[in-house]
């Protein structure tokens, strides 16, 4: 099993367990299906609108069963342990951030893969980690993740260019390009959230 | 004509006539485009998502011209009938019910032909049938209706996996199972609503 | 550089204009990263799903990197010359204008050299146009366009209507097809802007 795989799989497994929880927040007597709803919308939606907008099928998950089993196990450890999680916001921030750095990077190196250019891999990377959670909030009717206030997307980014850089600019292994700009975005957003970081806003 | 292409056009017709009426609970002098767009939205929503999502083109209703005009029927119909079906608020939920039955297990059968597994075709059969209102709802800043109240999208799921144990399970023919399966979804859907039954709920 | 590909680029340079001052109305303090982000969803949405829905790949603006680019200017000139543009609501809606009438005509232009039938093509020629802005306003949580009161997508199917009888009807030259078709949606939708027409409502 090949570091990108595992890593494929945990952020997954990370991203269900947020998209379950992300809902209790606005409303709290929600039920059972909505939990993996969210949590499933949340796992597979970034990386669906990307295989979708690259036309590369099939899509992961539909291809991978381990990928809905993943989620599935991700939901279950949700509901199970709801009580111990949900008072744990810097738990979910971690877990939140370990998946969208993973999936910046491994949507990166997919898109490159399949013959794009390193534009389009940059934008399909940062989709890939933040369209899940735009599909989440726009379902439950929240303000997107990304267009809330820290830096979070621009961070996904950041690091997509990042490895655009390091592996046209250098010779390093692709594993170490894949975790020093994983590395990156984990950096930036952890920092953000810390000192509450935002862009500059557009004023009149 | 097969029977699975009958219920395909019927449960489209009806789709289309649950969305044309759907935005009128919320906003009363909503113009004939916002119905026939609601209408038609709802009604390939679902079924174009599970194609998108396998890579299964064309599109039903793109490659069969036989779909939209179901719809635009089915919107004129709601429109010239308007007064007399918007009060019948049994007979909305009914149609609703036999649409997302329909819907469901030709979802699933689908899937199955095109060679996926049965944890994907369940999962299709179910959006086949769901997200064509979670849409409508999201395009019409509603609650979607799979995370209200009523057990909803669990009864498609429910019956996805009836028709999942019956094909593999038994040597029934098709037909059979489709039917069974399909009532299955009516029979939960309508106790539900009638017995205003719900999932258990997430609590701390 | 064909007449299409020139109103192509400008259309979509324009949407980006569009959708990245959108979002300033609602929410004042809204950041760069989210001005640039509405802007390349609204420019790029709507000729993405028609793209997704007829299984034409690549994707414009994922095969030519011009389109990426066009928006990026867009986005810049909105950051830049925002407090000069965003007072001005007139351009702002002639912009916009601009944008749906190229793209009306040219989704449907090219859903017929696909070889998708007449009604699907005007279908897919105002999704063109109109689903930018709908996927816009649906992840900001505003009513989307096309429900609000003035006529909008309405102006795009007539548009599209002209297109296909001028094109099926007559053998006048493709350019004044896309022409007359283009000019007749800016024509409906400037007179119903500047008259407030809104189609008639659904009413009890």
């Amino acid at each position: 099993m090949s570091l990108q795989y595992a890593l494929e799989l945990f952020g997954t497994f990370f991203f269900a367990i947020s998209g379950a929880l992300a809902i209790q927040e606005k409303d709290r007597d929600h039920d059972w299906f909505g939990a993996g709803f969210t949590g499933f919308v949340t796992a597979i939606g970034g990386g669906s609108l990307r295989d979708m907008i690259l036309g590369s099928y099939p899509l992961v998950w539909v291809g991978d069963i381990n990928f809905i089993y993943s989620i599935i196990i991700g939901v279950i450890v949700a509901i199970v342990f709801y009580k111990y999680i949900v008072g744990l916001r810097r738990t979910f921030i971690l877990f939140d951030t370990l998946g969208i750095a993973f999936f910046t990077v491994l949507g990166v190196e997919k898109s490159l893969k399949l013959g794009f250019r390193p534009e389009v891999a940059a934008i399909m990377g940062m989709f890939s980690a933040v369209m899940g959670g735009v599909i989440r909030d726009t379902l439950t009717n929240e303000t997107p993740v990304i267009f809330r206030k820290e830096i979070y997307a621009t961070a996904c980014l950041g690091g997509a260019i990042c490895y655009l850089l390091l592996d046209f600019g250098t010779s390093l292994d692709r594993n170490v390009n894949l975790l020093v700009a994983a590395g990156l975005i984990i950096v930036i957003r952890l920092v953000a959230v810390k000192f509450k970081l935002s862009l500059p806003a557009l004023r009149r």
